[in-house]
C-alpha cells in the first residue's frame, strides 16, 4: 500500500517509457522550482506561472542532459495545486533515466501511483469523482467511454451530488424545526415532504442505473458466435471485425478451438469469439475444443447463435441469446434477423441488433450524469436507501427521520470525497497509473 | 518516399500511442493557431508565443474532447521555426484519436516521419548534423550515446565544420590571389601552406576516426561467451548482467542452444550470448545447438573464451578473442584474467577487460566532435581526400589546387546540409520517428 503525503517534492514520467519524439516528466511540491533552478540554464525566478521556458537541463556536476521546454506552475495553478513543473524532453530512454536521476539527486523523490491526483484532491482541485475520472479517461478504450469520463472530470457528478445535498439539507432543516418545537406545539402545516423525497430517490436510482451501460462502454462485453460448423459464423465474425475501426488484435486460440479478437460495435468494445462448431466430436482434440466453446458460451455476455439457413431452431432461448439465420441468399427470407455472407445482405442489421441487445434498456436522457465506478454506485445506493428508510420512519418521529437524512447526506459526502478515510483514498489512488 | 513541404499545417502524436498520464500532439504551419482557435475554449489571439494555456479542446460540432494544456509558439520561436502549438492532453487512446480527427477536420494533415525536423532544417533552425542528432538522441540506448548526440544537437559538428571551412577559404583566397597575378608575377613570398593543410587533414581524420567508437556506444556490440560445458560461462554471464543497470530482456534461445540478453558494460550496449558448451555432441539436437553456437561465434564482435581452471589453452588466438580463466579459487592464479564464480574475485577485472577490448584504441581527446552517421563520415572523408589531392596537385598549378580546395569546401557544405539534394533530405528525414 502506498503512503501518500502532500507538499514534499515528487516527480514521475507522465508518458510511456518507450522511445519517441517527446517525453514529459512532471514534478510537484513546495519549492520545487527553486530546487530545479541549479540544473536549469535560464533564470526561473522571474517567470510567471504558466510560462513555457526553453533551456537545458544538466545534472549536479553541470553535465548537460537534454535541451527541453520547461512549463512552470506557481502554487495554486497547476494540476496538483502545488508549485509544479513539467519537463518536455526528448523521448530518449537514457535522457529520461538521466533526468530522473538528476531530480533525485536534488531531493525530488519518485511519486507513487496516483500521487499527483491524490494531491490535486487533497488541495481541493477536484473532488473524488473527478479524481476517479482522470484514471477512467486514461484507460478508456472507446470515444464514448472517454467522453463520459470527461463529463465526470468536469464535475457532472459533483454538481449533481451538491444539488441533491442542498435539497436534502433543506428537508432536514424543516425536520429539525419540528424537533425544536417539541412534541406539543408542532405547527399544523408541516407534513413530511414525501413527494420531494421520492423525486430525489428516483433521481439517485436513475444515476445508479447508468452504471451498467457505463461499464458496457468502458469495460466492454464478451460476444460468442455459436452454431453448427459451416453455419456462417465466420462470415459474421469477419463482418463484425470489418465494422470495427480499432481492431487491437486478431489471434488464433492456442488450442485452435476458437478465434478471438477485439472489435468495437457502435461504440461498445467487444471481445469477440468465434467458436468451434457445436457438433458431435469425433476426435479427442475436437471434443476438448467443443468443451472449451461451451465454457465460453456459459460465460459470455451475449451468445449469437447462427442458424444454418432453414435449420430447425432447437437452441434454447435465453436472455443472453440472440438467434440469427445465415444463407439469406438461399432461403430468400427477408424478415427477422437473417443475413447472407454471399451478398452481404442483412449483415448491418444483425450487427445493429447485437449492439442493441448489449445496450439493453439504455437511458435516453442525456442530463443524467453517468457513473462508472463501483465505489460511486455503492455511495449512491446507500444514499437512496437511507432516504427510503427516512420515508419509512415518518411514523417513528422526526428524530429518526433526521438521522436517516443525515445518513443520506454523509453517503453523498463520501461520494464526492468530502468525508473519506485515508484508507479508502490510498486504495483508490494506488490503482492509478504512474505520473497521475 | 515521403514528400515534404513547408508551411502547410501538419500535426503528429509526439509521444507513444499507449495509455499513460499524458500525451503530446504537436502541430506546425502558417496560421495553425488561428485554425485551432474555433476548437479551443480560451482566446488565443492575445497570448504571446511561449505561453502555456489551460483549456478544453472540442471538435467542430462543439463536443468536448479533453481538458488540456496548450503551448503556443509564434513564428520563429518553436521547434520548426513556424507558427506552432503543442497539445498536452490525457494519454488516453480515444482522446488521442478524437483530437487527431478534429485537427484533420480543420485542415491540419498528419505529418510525415521527420517532417517537423525537416521544417526546422529548412527554416535554418538547425543544420543537417543537428537534425540527425535529434533522431540519434531519441534512439540512444545508453547515456553515453545520448550525451554524444546532445553534443551534436548543440552544434558541435556544425561549429567544427564552420571553423575548418573558414581555414580552407583563407587558403583558397591566397591561392586565388596567385591566379590573379598570372604566371609571371607571382610574389616570391607565396608558398603552398602545406603544414596548415596537413593540420586540417589530421583534424578531419581524427573526427572521422570517432565514428567506430560512436557506433559502439550507439549501436552496441555482440559478445559471445564460449568454452567447455561447466567452464564457468554462466557465472560470468550472470555477473555481466548484474553489472548492467538497464537489462532489457533475458530470454532463452528458442532452441535452447544459447541464452541471450541485453546488458550495458561501462556504457556500451552489449548483446550478450551464453552458448552451449563446445564439446563433442552426442545427440542430434545437441549437435544442432553447437552448430548454432559456432555461427554466433563467427559473427560476434568479441568472443570471450572461458578456460576451465588449469585447462590447456588450445583455442585459437585472434583479434576478436579474449581468453579468461575460471575457478581462480581452485587454481590460486592471481595474475592475468582469471576469476572465481565462488568468491567473485576477478569478475570486475574480467568485465573491465571485455569493455576495454570492445573500445579498442578509443580517443582520449574530448574536444573532438564525435560523429555517428555514415553520411557524415562520408562527407568528412571526401573533404579530407580532396585536401590530400590539393596537396598532391601543388606542382600542377594553382588552378588545380583551387579546384580541389573548392571540392573540400563543398563536401563540408554537404556535411552541414548547406548544399544537399532534395533526394538526400527526403531519404534522411523519412527514416525519423513520427512526431519528429
Amino acid at each position: 500500500m502506498a503512503h501518500y503525503s502532500t507538499g514534499d517534492p515528487i516527480y514521475a514520467l507522465a508518458t510511456p517509457y518507450s522511445p519517441s519524439a517527446l517525453a514529459v516528466i512532471r514534478a510537484s511540491g513546495d519549492g520545487v522550482i527553486s530546487l530545479l533552478q541549479p540544473l536549469f540554464s535560464s533564470d526561473l525566478s522571474r517567470k510567471p506561472g504558466g510560462s513555457a521556458v526553453h533551456g537545458y537541463i544538466s545534472d549536479k556536476r553541470g553535465r548537460r542532459l537534454d535541451e527541453v521546454m520547461l512549463l512552470i506552475y506557481s502554487s495554486g495553478h497547476g494540476y496538483t495545486g502545488e508549485e509544479a513543473f513539467e519537463i518536455m524532453c526528448h523521448g530518449s530512454l537514457p535522457v529520461i533515466r538521466s533526468i530522473s536521476a538528476a531530480l533525485e539527486e536534488i531531493g525530488i523523490r519518485e511519486a507513487e501511483r496516483g500521487e499527483f491526483t491524490y494531491r490535486a484532491f487533497m488541495h481541493g482541485r477536484m473532488d473524488l469523482t473527478e479524481a476517479e475520472a482522470v484514471e477512467e479517461i486514461v484507460g478508456a478504450r472507446t470515444e464514448r467511454a472517454g467522453s463520459d469520463a470527461l463529463e465526470r472530470l468536469t464535475g457532472s457528478i459533483r454538481r449533481e451530488a451538491e444539488a441533491i445535498k442542498e435539497e436534502i439539507l433543506d428537508i432536514l432543516a424543516s425536520v429539525e424545526v419540528q424537533l425544536d418545537y417539541g412534541e406539543d406545539d408542532v405547527p399544523d402545516e408541516w407534513v413530511f415532504p414525501s413527494e420531494r423525497v421520492s423525486r430525489i430517490i428516483d433521481r439517485l436510482d436513475l444515476i445508479a442505473s447508468t452504471y451498467t451501460s457505463s461499464r458496457l462502454y468502458s469495460h466492454g462485453a464478451t460476444v460468442v458466435l455459436a452454431g453448427r460448423t459451416n453455419a456462417g459464423k465466420s462470415s459474421l465474425y469477419n463482418a463484425m471485425l470489418k465494422e470495427n475501426r480499432a481492431i487491437v488484435s486478431s489471434e488464433e486460440g492456442t488450442t485452435r478451438d476458437y478465434i478471438e479478437a477485439d472489435a468495437e460495435l457502435l461504440g461498445i468494445p467487444v471481445r469477440l469469439f468465434d467458436t468451434a462448431g457445436l457438433r458431435d466430436a469425433e476426435g479427442d482434440v475436437e471434443r476438448e475444443g467443443i468443451r472449451r466453446s461451451r465454457t465460453l458460451i456459459d460465460e459470455a455476455d451475449l451468445v449469437v447463435y447462427v442458424l444454418d439457413g432453414m435449420e430447425a431452431d432447437c437452441y434454447p432461448d435465453g436472455e443472453r441469446v440472440l438467434k440469427v439465420r445465415s444463407k439469406r441468399d438461399l432461403t430468400g427470407l427477408d424478415s427477422g434477423l437473417s443475413f447472407s455472407s454471399v451478398t452481404g445482405e442483412g449483415l448491418d442489421l444483425v450487427i445493429n441488433a447485437i449492439a442493441d441487445r448489449l445496450k439493453g434498456d439504455e437511458l435516453p436522457s442525456s442530463d443524467v450524469p453517468r457513473i462508472d465506478s463501483k465505489r460511486q454506485l455503492d455511495a449512491i445506493k446507500e444514499a437512496s436507501s437511507a432516504l427510503r428508510d427516512a420515508e419509512d420512519a415518518v411514523m417513528m418521529g422526526e428524530d429518526v427521520v433526521a438521522m436517516y437524512l443525515q445518513s443520506a447526506l454523509s453517503s453523498l459526502s463520501a461520494l464526492t470525497g468530502e468525508v473519506t478515510s485515508e484508507d479508502v483514498l490510498e486504495r483508490l489512488f494506488s490503482s492509478f497509473c504512474l505520473g497521475k
